[in-house]
């Protein structure tokens, strides 16, 4: 896989909040940064932050990805991360970063405006 | 020149506060997009919102790039962009967008969260 297919993997188990795809498809010491808000690692780090904002609060995930450039191991794509909580879709729009070691992604880093994401929950 | 020598020309004309060479390296229709803020387009509406913080509120600029990446016209960028004011360093985490046309930024789109960069200045 080149390292832009194990990103589209990500987004796609994301999108499907299928938690079990995730966690394959990150290394055990995988750095994931939601840069506003702080970072967490490793597998059940994801699943912690995941857990919460795609499978539990949400009933529909669509994680648009609008551009997506790769160089070496470095990834990055710039998306429109959609959440439908209670009936009304949130959206976040979002530039991240990518690391790829073998088949799976070391560094996750989205780039946002927290203040977008929670004036929309209210 | 590369679309991502047309990029970090950009980045050093802003490091050196030299808006004429700002605007030599923006197409007409440029659109600039600080996203939790808003959009603006033309050279002079980069150079409204680059005269206000680059060159009068800031003594000194940094902006550090820590990955860039680029495919086609598209170039990615994560940086940290440091201000100097009234003698204290401001640090905003950037993700970007550019869209290179001939020798010409045509699309620059910051991605930030807007209370990093707010809680600093109080």
């Amino acid at each position: 896989m080149t390292p832009e297919q194990v990103v589209t993997d990500l987004i796609r188990a994301c999108e499907a909040r299928d938690l079990d795809a995730v966690v394959a498809l990150v290394t055990e010491d995988i750095e994931y940064d939601n840069v506003p808000i702080g970072k967490v690692f490793g597998p059940d780090g994801v699943l912690g932050v995941l857990s919460a904002g795609v499978s539990q609060a949400a009933s529909q995930v669509e994680w648009v990805v609008h551009r997506q450039v790769a160089a070496g191991n470095t990834v990055m794509n710039e998306r429109t991360d959609r959440f439908l909580v209670d009936e009304r879709w949130i959206e976040i729009p979002i530039a991240a970063v990518f690391e790829i070691r073998g088949d799976k992604v070391s560094l996750w880093r989205d780039y946002f405006d927290l203040d977008t994401y929670r004036s929309q929950r209210q």
